[in-house]
């Protein structure tokens, strides 16, 4: 799980990372494309009374699954047809688009950045399934990146839930992302998540590799030096 | 035009940038949505026999400005309404679009990322427009993110043409892009130019501020003496 970063790679860059062995990590990346999670009411509401979601693959957190199902967003100016349900059903209907899709959707209200399950504020749209429709008033979002990891994970890198951390990644577009946040639990595994326009400003897919990049106490005395 | 960098910020990237003081550079962000530059024999059959390209503002760039001229692009597989033309005309027709637009596409061969003017290799796409249609052999590329500048800024900077840094920018996204080349010439002022998803997965927008940042020589042996 621990490997080597490349530092020639970083220095190209012009970044210096955090210099520690330890936190020369890699982590796969997970590209996350537009999709939703409903609730069972909606579930009935767009695919018909009784039906339950019918998964067809799973995904690289335990539990969670794509699905056949498939619903068309709209709003008062754009569509995006065939967005992908995953499963299983969550407590509140939530749909993760990119900064790209909400420019094509041209919401009115600006969709902010947030955790999954962070809805509050948050702007609604259509949802259109093959039984009918719903006035979704809250919901959609734009996925904040962030890393799954197990609490062994988190225990080996010196990291705790909810801590930000920065990803190295890419070839010929490197990156290196900000802002990111650890997520600790025993139902995840070890996986690097950003979507559609993160993953292309980086020229990366699904699979490639990362590396976490920490910031840490024992750089604040380099900083303050060379940095004057 | 050079300012202080926070450092505070990038080290809350976990990133530490270079440190000395010239290079602490805010740079304006300009980015480029998806655009075509077509030579005046396109220019006829798109839009008409005898037709010239239509100002309606211009851009960063001096003698650069967009056009009332749109077109759509169509592949085998999709079609993109509503293109704009960018002028003045140019020797060879080209199209410049973000990689999510080569995915909407799904262009059979994959679209380089290069330097404006390069474009050995590259696919074509078919342009539709008012007058008729051009069948482009090549021409399509994602445009490689860059920094028009002055030989008085390169100066300034301690830059050369061609050389390669790097860019940190956005806020809650905060994103340091690698891989960015410097453009050097008189007929340029100072913008860091990014498409469309690289400006989404940072979350700014034309007019906000990044900050410019070089690989040297100087960082060699703290790199050497904290990686081991």
């Amino acid at each position: 799980m621990i490997a080597t970063i490349k530092a020639e790679q970083l220095e190209a860059m012009g970044v210096l990372l955090d210099a520690t062995q330890s936190l020369r990590t890699e982590v796969t990346v997970g590209v996350s494309g537009r999709h939703l999670h409903v609730c069972q009411e909606h579930v009935e509401i767009l695919f018909g009374k009784g039906h339950s979601l019918t998964p067809i693959r799973g995904l690289s957190q335990p539990g969670q699954f794509a699905c056949e199902e498939q619903v068309n967003l709209r709003s008062a100016k754009g569509e995006i047809q065939n967005v992908r349900v995953l499963g299983p059903v969550r407590p509140e209907t939530q749909v993760e688009l990119s900064l790209t899709d909400t420019f094509r959707l041209k919401l009115d209200v600006s969709v902010p950045v947030r955790m999954s399950g962070k809805t509050e504020g948050s702007p609604g749209l259509t949802l259109v399934g093959p039984a009918g429709e719903v006035e979704l008033e809250r919901g959609v979002i734009i996925a904040q990146r962030h890393i799954h990891m197990t609490p062994e994970d988190a225990a080996a890198f010196g990291l705790t839930d909810k801590q930000m951390v920065a990803v190295a990644c890419g070839d010929a577009r490197q990156v290196v992302f900000g802002n990111v946040v650890v997520r600790v639990s025993n139902e995840y595994s070890l996986d690097f998540h950003i979507d559609t326009d993160e993953a292309n400003a980086a020229g990366v897919k699904t699979g490639d590799k990362g590396y976490l990049v920490r910031p840490t106490l024992s750089y604040q005395l380099p900083i303050t030096n060379l940095l004057g």
